[in-house]
């Protein structure tokens, strides 16, 4: 008896917890306390929650073209006839796409990777969507092509490699500027960026 | 057209982000990167984390008695015959009574109070499950009542309260004990700990 209502929370509540502590960033304790949180709040946020997750789960997919996630496929960016369609943006996730779309400064198109190259990772050019942008910069070649990978290792791995599998097709490459961040204290950054800072500086007026 | 595309994206994605956020410890960016990590997991993820929210919002409820959340009222421990019942054991939260299950140390009952007292916080004696305990108590009157609460200025306050408000019944009451913490260091223990510790040395031997 005892063991059997034991096992029955086991399975609603352990299996919550379990599968909260799953998601990136989360732990044991945090899913517990997640768990509970969402316990006291069931009709705000647990019950909507679920609901927003199987929704989404099947509302939400990958566009067949740059690999955005959205619910139309082709995704509204690439149907958007008011975007340019000559440059393309390669971004490693939809999260750094969104960081662009936020700062609406580029209204071209985009090409989501779904990471960067990483041994470590298995993140093989072949685990990513290399293929389908050298397929589609040879069909449609664009103006420009913008690698807005991450300031990381993996990230201009990435970039070199992408580079020079298009060096065939001439297209024009670019890079996003690397430098002092916006708000950045000189003392507080690296000594890299400071380097590219130096390095890379600019005329005045 | 762009306007409703974008709106129904907003609906479904925005929505799962919006509710992600809202759970204890994330923000905007760690609910967005769970959003897709959600996204890429879908059917080992995603809808059975649904699933566990919509089971357990229907199935998990408070103990009429200890407050403890369970798919049983009485919880499967108020249930229990092997447990000491003579001996309740106060916690502020449901993870403390799992904290304190988990280590096998305690073989009684135990009562929930819903947190601590805290002006800051809006936690008046009346929010918290107070008045049921001192019910609880004088109709059965526990050989023991342990305040196992958090050593922190709340949870001492709250457990003063308590040991007040409980005075009249000639109950035995008694604290957790305070000390170095198991595999600590006294170089990496505050002052207070220390102070404690020394105060309430113990004859070896």
């Amino acid at each position: 008896m005892y063991q059997k209502q034991q096992q029955d929370q086991e399975n609603d509540l352990a299996r919550l917890i379990r599968l909260l502590a799953r998601l990136p960033g989360l732990g044991q304790k945090s899913a517990q306390r997640m768990a509970l949180h969402l316990l006291k709040k069931r009709d705000v946020l647990m019950l909507p929650l679920s609901d927003a997750l199987q929704s989404a789960a099947h509302s939400i997919h990958a566009c067949t073209i740059c690999h955005n996630l959205d619910t139309e496929d082709p995704c509204h960016i690439c149907t958007d006839a008011r975007r340019d369609r000559q440059v393309i943006c390669v971004v490693e996730d939809v999260a750094d796409l969104w960081a662009l779309e936020k700062s609406t400064a580029f209204k071209g198109l985009y090409h989501v990777l779904g990471g960067s190259l990483s041994m470590l990772n298995g993140h093989t050019p072949e685990s990513l969507a290399i293929a389908s942008l050298l397929t589609r910069c040879q069909q449609e070649p664009p103006r420009e092509l913008i690698l807005a990978l991450n300031a990381t290792v993996e990230g201009q791995t990435t970039a070199h490699y992408i580079s020079h599998r298009l060096q065939g097709l001439g297209l024009k490459i670019t890079r996003l500027a690397q430098g002092i961040p916006l708000g950045g204290e000189l003392h507080y950054l690296d000594e890299g960026t400071l380097t590219t800072a130096i390095n890379s500086r600019m005329l005045v007026g």
